[in-house]
Parts: C-alpha cells; structure tokens; sequence
C-alpha cells in the first residue's frame, strides 16, 4: 500500500539509505509543461540543510526523470523519477542496529516484517517522504491553472533553540488554507474531501492530529455559534463564516479549506534514554546521527504537497461524472 | 466512492426517507456464525429514540437479511442487508425543499449533483451510518475471537439539556480503545493504521477533528517527555507509556490503540436562523422536524464500528504476506 | 471481489435461492432520467422461461429500487436494487446437497470457503448474472446519449433440440459490436480496452474463451494481410479494415469494437454421469431440477451488459484527465 | 491505470527510448532471499537479439535495483529496479514522427493523449514488457516455494523464416500451464482466476485472444463430453479429464491450469504499406528500424511471468480469509 490516490495516483519507493528513493506518478494528464524550477524550489524549501532546527545530511537531491515526459512535456504515462542517497552513511546507524529507540519505527517494523532496514530508519525516515513533494509539485502546477492555490505556515511550535541546547526536540502545528477552490469536490461516503486530506497527512511520520475548521474546538461550542450562515454576494451563494474550513457533508462548499496538522516531538533526541535491544536488553542511548530538532519546517512544504495530490485527485474525480 | 476497506470491504447505500437504506459486506470470512443478537444490541445503542439528547424518529430498524448467509453462517460470499425506512414523514421536510440549511450538506449537494434529496437531509443525514453500525459488529465478532477489544466513550460534551431549551445544540469529543491489539499491523507508505482510522472517522457526518495518542496535545511538548520508552516485560518487549497511542510509523506497536474524534454541534437548531433559498433570496428557518440535540451519545457505538472495520481490514492485509 | 468497474462500479450480491439477489450501482452520474421501461425489457430478454432452450423456472423478476433515485432520477449516490427469489424451490437440490456435480462449481467452492450453498448453485448459479442485466442496461441508457450503440448475436450454437432429447446441452458463441465508439479510450499499461472487457466476460459462469477483432484467426495470418490501413476518409482519418476488432494498443481507433466469446456448455445434464459425493463415495447423478439446454440465447443480454459497463466506465476514466 | 494486482502489485513505467524502464512491486512478502541469477536468466529468455525471429536492438539489460532489499533480502517495502536504454536510438525513428503505422498504437495513443512518444514505439513497445519479466521471476521465487511450477510453450506459429524473406511477420499462440496449484483460489464475482489471468495477458502488446482449457472448441461440443467426472484418488477428491483447465466457478479445482494466449503479427513489416500521416496526406511506409519477425519466443516469458503475478495475487488473497 505505497500508492496514494484514485486517479491522480503516486506510488512511492526507497529506503533512507538505500540505493535512492523515487516515485511514480500515474494518471497525469498528458500535454502539461512540467515547471522544473518550480519543483527544484519546492524540494529546496523542504531541504533539510538550510535550516537551524534540521539535520546536517547534505543531499543535492538531484531529480533523474526516467520516464513520462518527452521535451518536458508529460505524455499522459507514468512519470518515474528517482533521487539518488548520495550522502548516505548507513555506517553512522551500525551502532543501533539492534536496538529499538524510543517511539521510532524500528520496533514495530520489525513486529511486522520480521527485519528492518536499520540504516537511518529506512523505509520509516522523513527522507522518504521526497517524493511526495515532487509529485505535489506537479499536482501544484495543475491547480494553478485552475486558479487554485495551496499556503501552509507553521501556527505552533516549542522553542526549538532552547530544545537544540538542552538535546531535546519539539513538535508543533501546520496550518493549511486551499483558496480558489470549486465548491462540489468530495466523493461521499467514503471519499469526503476531509477523509481523504486526513488520510494523506496521518502518511507523514510523526503526524497525531488533524481538524478541519475549527476542528477540536467545536467540540465546545453551540450549534448557534458555529453555523455558517449562507448569503447572497454578488449573485453568488457563499457561506459567511467558515468554522466548518469549507467543507459541508465531506464536498467542497466553495469557502477556502482550512485544516491543521499536530506533529509530534522527533524521537530522535540526544539525550540519554533507556531503551531495549532485540535480545530483550536494557539499554541505554543518546541519538546522534543528523536529525532536526523539529520537523515543522520541513512539514510545512509536505502538508501542501499531500494537499495538491488529495485536491487534483478529487477534481479529476468529479470529471468523471461529465460523462451524460 | 461508497465503498470502506480493501479487503473487508463495507459498501452502504440509502437515503434518509428513501425506500432503505442498507449495505453489502464483501471479503467476510466463511464459516463465521453470526450473533444476531449482538448485531440488534448495537443497533439499539445507536437508536435514536431512547436518549433524552436525541431525535424522536421511530424506526424499528429490523435487519432483512439479503444475501451471504445459510443458516446464519457466513458463506464467503457478499452479505447484504436492508433496513426499511418505515417511519420516513418526507413531507416534514418540504418546507426546507428549496432552502439551503446552514452548516448542512444541502449547498454542496446540490453544487456537486445539481440535485438532492431534500427528504431529511437524503444520503447526508446521520441515518445512513446505520450499516456502518450493522457491518462493524460483524467484524468486532471477528475480533473478539481474536482477543481484540474496542470501547468508547464520551470525554467531552456540551450541556445539552441547557442547548435544548435554548432551541440549541452541542459538540464534544469521543475517545475509543482498542484492546488486545497484536504488533505488526498497518501498511506503510499510504495505509497506515492511523491513516485508515483517520479516513475512516471522517466519514461520519460533524466529524471534524481526529487525534492519536496524546494528539494535539504533543505539538507543545518535548521529544524526552513524549517519547515512549521500551521495557522488557516479562520476556516480552513492550512501551511502558503510550503518547504514541499504540501506533509507530503507522504500525501498531501492541499497545492499546487510542484515539479521539471531534464533533462539531449538530447544525440543526430550533432557533430561528437567517440563510438563502436555491433563488439566493434571503430567509429565515427555524429547523424543526426530529433532530437530535447532540450526536454524541449514537457516535460512540458509530466510533467503534469504524474502528472494527479498519482492524478487520488491516489484520487481512496483513495475512495476506504468509503466502511464503 | 464482488465490484466490478473503476469509476461506474457494480457491486452485485445474492444467491440462486436466497432471499434475494441485488446489486449496487456507484459512480452513476446524477440528473439521469432512468428508463425503467428499456430495463425490465432488458430483462425479459434475459428471462428463462421465454425460449425452448432455457429452464422451467418462473420468476417475475420485480425490480425494487432501494436507493439513489428520487422521482425516477438518479441523484449521484448508489443505485441499489434487489429481484427477490420467488419461485425458489431449495428441496429440489437437496439430493444434490453432498454431491460435486461435474464441472459444477460445488467442489471449487467448498475448497475455498469450507461450506457451499448448495441451493441451486448458490452464489455460482447464473442467476446471480441478473444485476448485471440491470447495471448494463443503466449503462446502456448513458451511452445512447453520446450516441453508442451495443448489439451481440449468437453465431456459433450446437443443436439445442437435439440436445434435449439426448438430456445434453450445448455450448456456442457470442459476438459483441459496439458502435459509435470515440477513439481514444481504454487505459494502457494495465487497464487496456481490451483487456477490461476481458475482465468482464469471464465473469460470466461457463464462459472460457474470448477474442478481439481476428482474435486466433490472426495466430496464423501475416502481417501484411492483417493490418488495418489508415485511409483519410473526407477529412477524418479511419482504419480501412478491422481485424484489430477497433482496438490497438489496448485504445479504441474509433472503428466498431467486435469481440466473441466462447461458452462451454451447460454442466447440468439429465444425462447420468458419474461423481463423488462429500464423502469422496462413487456415486451417480442425473441432474434434474430446472436446467438450460444452452446458455446462449440469455448470455447474449449479458454480454451486451458488461460491454456496456465497461464502455462506460472507460469513457468516465478518459474524463478525469480534462483537469488542465 | 499502470498497476497489476490487488497485494502483489506491480507498477511498470517507461517508454521504449527514454530514459530507462522499470517497475515497482509492492506487496511482496519480506524474508525473501531474491535469486538474482534466475531473474537475469528470465530476462535472457526474453532478450531480443538471441533468436533468428527477433530483432536486431543489442541491451545489457541491467537491473539496477533501487529500493525494498537489503543484502539481497526483501524488506516488505516496495521493490523498485530500473534497466537503462542504452542502445536507444531515437533517431532511427524520426522518419516515423508524423506518420502512423498501420496497426500500431500511434493513432491510438494521438488520439487518447494528444501526443505520443515517437521514439520506438514509446509506452506502447514491446520493451515495456521487461519489467513484468523480473516482477514475474519473484513471484515465480514465492511459487516454487509452495510447489507451483508454470510452463509456457508455443503451440502454433507462421512460418518465420519464410516470412522474413518476404519482409513479412507471423502470429501465434503460446500455452501455459501452472502445475501444483491449489484447489480454492480466485475470487468470484468479478475476481475469478480465469478473468485475473484474461486481464494480465491482454496487457501484452499483439495478444487478441484468451482461452481456458479447450476454451472455443468448448462450443462446439456437448455437455456430456465436456464435463470433467470427479473421482477419488487415494482418497483425494479430482476431476479425472481437465476440460475446465483447471478452473471451475472461476476458482481452481486442484488439476493443472491450462490456457492458451492468440498473438496477432507483429505490425511492423518491411514491405512498403500504405498510411497516413499526422496532416491526413496518404504516404507510404516501409518499417525497417530494429523489429522482430515473430513475437512468440518472447512471448513466452511473458506469459509465465503473468501467470505467476496473478497466481502469487491469487494465493494471497486467499490468505486474507484465514483471519478467523
């Protein structure tokens, strides 16, 4: 279950330290100029050397197109691309190979596969998470000429100097706003727009919590205080407030959509903590490695990648229905 | 995209004052005998008339049985199920014909479709959730035979007795449990457990928020307080807390599963509110017809029933690799 | 695995002598007036008691829709219908309930699930083809309005007549032609035109064989005598020839699809044949009950409904892709 | 839609003159020690420049493997590998970029997605078949394992040589057998083993017809000659002839299956054709490029390397049930 999405579907593969990791984007449609610019930028805003809250692995992350494209144009196949793991130093993680660090992957990947790929969390790093961003890039360019856009900033955040200091980390909050979008989009039951945004973010590592609108708060409010009311503008039916983040029964009300993400801590921390190792040992360990102290940075440009991807999926779905 | 799951696959249809509304199982095991009784009693949580929060619709909601049994046994074939709308008044609702309720699906419907069923809110309305709660105790039969447990409860809510005097109504906050849980299950990349809890959720109506573990609450924490710490238990390696709520890098990590689910305020209110008309002419409603004050008290066993189906799901998913 | 379709997806369920057989029908596009009238004849078409070779049984075959019409109009939510099994006469089988009739699907069935039911041919019985007479003549009633037109024939068929006498069926073969087809559709790697209808025919019980166009006519022809010339036809460019049956590549060229499908015949032969029963005793059976001699005259209707099905949920997949 | 399977999948990508070709399999079991040797002997059996009937093109064919190993064992990850283009040459068919071979898929692919790659046959050649080749030798691996051995062998065919002096080419028809398969897997109603392995080999470029046991000469006879008589063999339950091929109600019975696959010609001929180009001018077109005679020896890779993807999908599912 490495492919994401209906129509517009992106297939993702590779370990953190493996030969390279890359993905598969089926479903494009054809005859699109890809802006490579624009998809360079984005992987440089999730870039993780820039940054005084990230890690010190440094990846030129050069894109290999493979397939799909001809003069940069898509040709309505599959568009392969791969980015080599060239400043992999799977040495640096032989000391942990057979330890579990808390509240990582390692645990559980090996409760289900019976063995893990222990060099920098394998399959389970952020560095996995790559692909997303050149496929919601792609996505992205697709909205825009449909006037849609897509802005993420981080709305909470712990004191991640403080944390660096004190070998801790902190996690935080990405707010997400869709503007331009159609009313209409969402496939009920079990399609709702809201569905599909949750389940796509819960694919990043750390992510806890995800609302739409006022989300967790309306669990304390009164139906009369967070109704939006409907008014006539200009000849057009639009909802006056938004405390439901433009979606009503799952379908697009034609507000922005407005949803936020809960990251966690990373547990990477360089703290000493006790752990234990395959054999059933205590242990103790201090991570060290390359790791951010908070992910939210980085998370800002995945959160509205995954939302590009979720956004054409459900449109090029409600195309399907022109058929009449 | 009315179909939940890949491999216990729950498909549902029916509108709220349509002939029935029903659904099909696919993927059941064979074999199975099915608890009639069990089936009735959570269908008897989920009523809607015995509750001073809720609505005064009287539906027996006998089961009919379609398809997929013999002798009460499961066949491995699809089991489908009706339940007649028999105390359906759609003339209740045919003064909100041409009304767009605010906070309701009605506008996007309509937006999406270029029609809907104004009868008591039609495939939106909380009645169609009734196969889910019919779907997901077959599947908790499943489970119990497997040692898992799923409970939930109400952890927040409005004074709904106050709300109904004042023509209101309220949200609040569900959390459920699931006991028993083996390590091992959940598919990354993109079926992550907590990524196939999180769609699952979404596809109730007022659902607005989902969180796992400590949620929310992690974005300001710090990773050494967060991070769940391994023990050796006896032989048997286990996290001695659970912020993670029983999901790492999205595989269950044999902790108790933990999450929560926000619901907004049910959006119809008896106080009068202002809105538009299809014409986009301005009106007032006051929404009268059977509507509950809170939907809490019925999302319990509707919470439950979602998270047996995903656990059915993702426990096949899993099986399926013994083929070596 | 009871779905059939990616976008316009039939969901069928039933067994031959269970309550009743049904299906669900997601994905239609809303506002379509549905011709109940077209339906029912499709319908009678496939109906047994009409031609001397079909079998006794008499059902009325009253179609009661359960969901996703209001006013006779699709809304867009799933279209559930269900035929109940009025004439179901389960005695007649009980002689046949611990015997594997030859080529039957008794013994396969047991071998998955563990348990059959036995009950004229259970979930195996070509009863359970009726859904598909609906789905396929809903689809159908799309493809008319965009000017598509569907027409199968028998043109291979033992003697049925002299068949019965001997109490032995026939088998033959069904051509399928589908005209005014748009070039262009069908999805290459994997969801090729071909290849879906494919999918579709041999979901019919007794089917065995399929072709397009020249089909294993073509295995020894060459390829100067084989290929389709273009010619440029007042403007238009279309293929002289057919041997490709209007699909090349796995998408239609815009010239008449045409395909044929083999059926084996009947199993069920008053005949007496020699088997085993559950309990792997020798012993003989003289299939009585109310059998066809061939399965021709009804599989003409069901082939016309899965080509139907799938032309129109290829012609919604090409939709998705107007997104730019 | 560039993915096959429903657990074991494979996504193919590439197109005959890009970049490189490859695939990703997802849903392998993990502990899989691969043998590599094996899969570079399949892809020699496929290889174009070894027989008198192929064409002239000369690749190493090396996989690169990028993903879901470590030291030559799955991870349960996604499996990615690529082979390079390297003797591409585009320019051989720069001649061919406006003009539409008569029964090749240049019209079709125009037409579907307003450009083609015109390099070799793009997406549409027979090059982007070799990721099915090393997809099918794992799971070829996985079968061997539980006993299942496939064998594929051309049954009818031109006369090549002859056709060659004539620059002319051939068609013909390849048998497969899987040997050792268990009675109880396929998935009915729409996942029957005979139409997951119709769907798999009508993804092959040239296949115009599937058939299972004796398939269309199954029309032609009747009932009593064609049923296959169960008996019991030391106390194992078979069916004595194998008319079926092994599948019956869609599901295996435990005999051999056996299916035979129709190839047209291949389309490309030397001798001089008339067409049309891209502007609608009649043109003529003798294709010389690098092409082969006959596409059976190759064919027959193919068509066991099918066989195994459906029949490892197959198995998995069926272990899905085994949740109770």
């Amino acid at each position: 279950m490495n492919t994401l999405g209906h129509i517009f579907r992106l297939t993702t593969f590779g370990e953190s330290h493996g030969t390279a990791i890359g993905g598969v984007v089926d479903g494009c449609p054809s005859q699109l100029k890809i802006d490579f610019n624009f998809i360079e930028k984005e992987l440089l805003r999730r870039k993780t050397s820039k940054s005084s809250t990230a890690s010190q692995r440094n990846e030129p992350d050069h894109i290999e197109w493979i397939s799909g494209l001809l003069d940069g144009v898509t040709l309505g196949t599959p568009i392969a691309f791969l980015v080599y793991n060239e400043d992999a130093k799977p040495s640096d993680y032989e000391a942990l190979k057979d330890i579990y660090r808390p509240s990582h992957a390692d645990f559980t990947y090996e409760q289900k596969y019976g063995l893990r790929d222990w060099r920098g969390g394998g399959r389970a790093s952020a560095r996995t998470t790559l692909p997303i961003v050149v496929a919601g890039a792609i996505a992205n360019q697709i909205l825009k000429g449909q006037g849609i856009q897509i802005f993420s900033e981080v709305v909470a955040m712990g004191d991640a100097e403080q944390a660096r200091k004190e070998g801790d980390t902190v996690g935080g909050i990405v707010e997400c706003r869709i503007t331009g979008i159609p009313a209409g989009l969402g496939e009920p039951m079990f399609g709702k727009f809201s569905a599909e945004l949750a389940h796509a973010v819960f694919s990043l590592p750390a992510v806890k919590g995800f609302e739409v609108g006022d989300g967790f708060a309306l669990a304390n409010m009164k139906g009369s205080k967070t109704n939006d009311t409907f008014i006539n503008r200009d000849g057009k039916i639009v909802a006056l407030t938004n405390h439901s983040g433009g979606i009503q029964g799952g379908i697009t009300n034609g507000n922005d959509i407005v949803f936020r993400v809960a990251f966690k801590p990373i547990p990477s921390i360089a703290q000493p903590q006790q752990t234990v190792n395959r054999a059933g040992e205590t242990c103790t360990i201090a991570v060290e490695g390359r790791h951010d102290v908070c992910a939210l940075p980085r998370a800002v440009v995945l959160v509205e990648a995954l939302a590009a991807l979720v956004t054409v999926d459900m449109g090029m779905m409600a195309n399907t229905r022109k058929t009449q």
